[in-house]
């Protein structure tokens, strides 16, 4: 069966040892109140909720799915009391505004608990996760008057928000997008169009739901400078707050998915539907990337999350299933087999999740710090420097984060055998979940070609000169420490691939544009690998420095598991810099009829 | 939606130009009826049977899953008709001995047929691929007797074959079940036990069902030395040939799976049923293991069917969904944005499944031609060389096949965006079916252990002392020659990783036996992309040959293809070789309790 634990030690590593977040918060306004007890009490509350309400739910959710009915859609028994037990507790709150109900904490600190929930129930973590990217963009875009209707309610969880980008004819390509929006006399405006893959387009759970809805103006130019914002809420809302008419949106069917039954995927239709600009007209993507930046962390979180309850449950698999003897001898003499832990290659399918989990994990608390910082630190350099950083590695987050959370997952299902395969146990259910996070948001190949196309290029190259001096200067802090040798070297040579890999890319890039996209996919794994040997490289810093005197086994599991990274799953980083040093010719030599 | 056309070109390709096939099966007894001519009508009929009747009854399959009613089994609508019209045209009849009815043909050309079969159904497919195991299991070690009564059914069809091995406590770890079988007065036996996850165990397909379920005798040792192999039948068989009497064979429930909705997997519960023995008392694996040499291969296969379909599937959606514009300029102004196929990502997704489609039939003709070989050819050294790589290559190809199978899958479903995780669009069954091919006939860790662990070591190191000439020799043979350099020079890089990696194993081996399973899975990859890569080489030799004058471009395709495999797929063998040397240590570290 599918086990879960919230791994708060970890957690707490990342926080207070990796990112010394007490300190860290310190120095942004109001994050003194994040201190560290705080932070542990959240922690621990957090996921008391998350393994007794939330998780229960999820296995229920998979094999009821939603349903749809007569135009409205039911999600599966349970999802309501376990979101209200969210609502509840403020969970919703964590990190927003004061002034519009929030709790002002850090967004480092929600990002943990964020996790959690993904974990125990991916389907409904979705509906609050995207309501959140719903308040990020009207918090940064809308008038006060939106803020001052809608703000609280998204707060406080009682109205969810979704995002409404997709028709059948422009997925990627938004600039085709049809959907229509004419103005009103009275300052709002009439959207018409249909959209589809709305995650959450309708529900149950909550009183309203607040549509953010891509759509042109009359006088829209052609193409993505033509897409405006506009918030179309499924109940109208009156202006003392209370709910009015039923606002034209409807929901016309929902789709029958390989996974993450339990999140209604709809096809949405609005007929004059009552809506209002978000932002500036014809500058709705603008509006739209503050959501979705959000958003791509938050997916690529889902990768980590689905990989972490598949880790946690193979591992009790692989303690508890006896089967065939050690190579090295009998280890359970009294049993008539050993427990699988004990065989290599078992071992090497659970290592390779816990050393992704963990690097993920920290590299995920130090991005979000740095969006932390990049929206609240006084210091205009300091905010710069850190949005560098969150724009250069949220696509790597998106995109490596849920291509090796599919791969954790499916590793983890292949430790159970023939078990892993039957719906009971619970483990297919993870990778058919986790499947979609590489494709919604932007499926993978187009955050690659953003990190390789945009990103690189970006300030004259500014964010990836930034983040390699960052890598260099702790390379070169560490060099000579021979205790850190075996951590150090490998990811000298890896970083070193990278920046090889980052100069091609420029300059064969200006040659031929295509090199961009044919670099682009091993460009943003190389990244990744670099990232996730950074993170372990800092981790085996600390845990060395910790060591002697510590019983609890911690640190030396961590130099144990960050050995395996470096030995395992680390050299793949020289394929890949080969890979994508072979040109774009070895992807743009076949004719399209010969494929 | 998914879309296939059997590869007829490609599938003649392999038999007529790279393995010489109508002058090969000339060496063999009888092989001289599959003349060219032969063999290409009968693909041409195969490819007209599964396009148009099997290949419509998948999705349904899929939606309707098998159901359980009141002890029986029920398969999907469709299926019965489908698999009669297989029997009816003698399919199942192909490369069986001409004294129970079958063909006599090489299973050299009946693989290709089972390639298309699984393509258009994997579940249906199993049910009549179980019956060759079955067939071959009863031909090699069967009385007389029970071959003069029970093959000429599994022959034709009207009867199905199944294999029993596993028990809820006993899977990969035959030693432990606890099936028993006790002599009976006239020479049978009373079989009394229940085995788990048997695929076909009951079906309304067939009249009879055959099962070969292992068992112990009561004087048997314990462990794997003291396992039987009995036959038992659905239905009693009189010795007229009619049915008799319901046996005590009965199915208790099926399982709900993630795929192969279609197939049924059942638990079988055996109460003093008749049985009779196949082969000697206690020697019940080696029966066993004649039956699954063939299905390991079988299976294996289904990793590359199921890839083909998907490949086919995303090639076709790639080249009519539009979105977006070519990096190096529009390429279709008369349309709103060009087709996906222009964007080199797409093309690295498709050209992953092409290379690896292409390799993996090349591949598996050369081996199955070598299956003919070791059980035909009248020389008895021959007869040795063939069985060496058989032996060598079939942990290969079930290991390796069946993971890229899941790769190619997952890349192809990527291909379409959205779309691929939704039901109707077909491409998430084929994820979901092919994940099951990695796990069943043994895990794959257990193959890459079989290979390490056994083949390696099997006459000395005979069998891959002598593959490893084999590759050096081609290698050998085409050196200086200018065109061929870019195929051959990485090759050769690949053969020495995969030299180099073979002696390491030998000598840590020696030192440590956890070195073998801690190198295994790495070893497998690098063995199998070498494989490959000998494939496209040898493909590479006669495109090269065969391109001038050639019009119809499927030569010049085939180098195409062939260089992005050298250049974008075998740089793997380089990190897999430094991962494998990283040694055990790595994996064996971690004290159970930390993981």
């Amino acid at each position: 069966m599918a086990v879960y634990k919230a791994p708060i030690r970890d957690m707490q590593f990342v926080l207070h040892e990796l990112l010394d977040a007490e300190r860290s918060f310190a120095e942004l306004p109001g994050g003194d109140e994040a201190s560290a007890d705080i932070i542990d009490a959240i922690l621990e509350e957090g996921a008391k909720l998350c393994e007794n309400v939330i998780f229960p739910t999820n296995r229920t959710g998979d094999i009821e799915g939603c349903r749809f009915d007569n135009g409205e859609v039911y999600t599966p028994s349970g999802f309501k009391q376990a979101y209200d037990a969210i609502t509840a507790g403020g969970w919703t709150a964590l990190a927003c505004d004061p002034e519009y109900g929030g709790q002002g904490l850090p967004h480092t600190l929600s990002v943990f608990i964020e996790e959690m929930l993904q974990s125990c129930n991916m389907s409904l973590a979705l509906y609050q996760g995207l309501t959140r990217g719903a308040y990020v963009a009207i918090h940064a875009h809308g008038t006060d008057e939106l803020k001052r209707k809608f703000l609280p309610k998204l707060v406080d969880g009682s109205w969810s928000g979704v995002m409404c980008l997709t028709e059948s004819h422009a997925g990627t390509d938004l600039g085709l997008l049809r959907t229509r929006a004419t103005p009103d006399a009275d300052g709002s405006y009439r959207v018409s169009g249909s959209k589809i893959f709305i995650t959450g387009g309708d529900q149950d759970l909550t009183e309203n739901i607040v549509h953010l809805v891509l759509a042109r103006l009359p006088d829209a130019p052609a193409g993505v400078k033509g897409i405006s914002m506009f918030l179309v809420p499924k109940f109208l809302v009156n202006d003392d707050g209370t709910l009015g008419e039923r606002n034209t949106v409807s929901c016309g069917s929902i789709e029958h998915k390989m996974g993450i039954k339990g999140a209604s995927t709809c096809v949405m239709n609005y007929d004059n539907a009552v809506g209002y600009l978000v932002g500036e007209p014809h500058r709705g993507l603008r509006a739209m990337f503050s959501m979705m930046n959000h958003e791509r962390l938050m997916v690529g979180q889902e990768g980590l999350a689905q990989a972490e309850v598949a880790y946690q449950s193979a591992v009790a698999y692989a303690r508890e299933r006896i089967q065939g003897r050690a190579l090295s001898g009998v280890k359970s003499p009294d049993k008539p087999a050993d427990p699988i832990l004990v065989h290599p290659d078992v071992r090497r399918m659970l290592l390779t999740g816990k050393a992704y989990n963990e690097a993920a994990r920290a590299l995920l608390g130090w991005v979000s710090l740095n969006v932390d910082v990049s929206e609240r630190h006084p210091d205009d350099h300091a905010r710069e420097h850190a949005d560098d950083l969150v724009s250069l590695l949220t696509p790597v987050v998106k995109a490596f984060f849920t291509d090796y959370g599919s791969e954790v997952c499916n590793l983890s299902l292949q430790v159970f055998g023939g078990h892993g395969y039957i719906g009971e146990w619970g483990m297919e259910q993870l990778v058919r979940d986790a499947r979609i996070a590489q494709i919604y948001e932007g499926a993978n190949g187009i955050h690659a070609l953003d990190l390789t196309g945009r990103k690189l290029s970006m300030h004259n190259g500014r964010l990836v000169k930034r983040y390699l001096k960052i890598l260099n200067s702790f390379l070169a802090d560490q060099s000579g420490d021979a205790a850190l040798e075996e951590f150090i070297e490998p990811l000298a040579g890896a970083v070193a691939s990278l920046d090889t890999a980052t100069r091609w890319v420029a300059e064969a890039g200006k040659r031929n544009p295509e090199e961009i996209g044919a670099a682009s996919y091993d460009y943003m794994r190389l990244m990744a690998l670099v990232s996730f040997g950074y993170m372990w490289a800092r981790t085996a810093v600390i845990a060395t420095k910790k060591l002697p005197g510590d019983n609890s086994g911690f640190y030396q599991t961590k130099l144990t598991t960050a050995r395996f990274f470096m030995k395992r799953l680390l050299p793949q980083t020289e394929a890949l810099e080969k890979s994508l040093r072979a040109g774009s010719d070895s992807l743009m030599d076949l004719p399209a009829e010969s494929f």
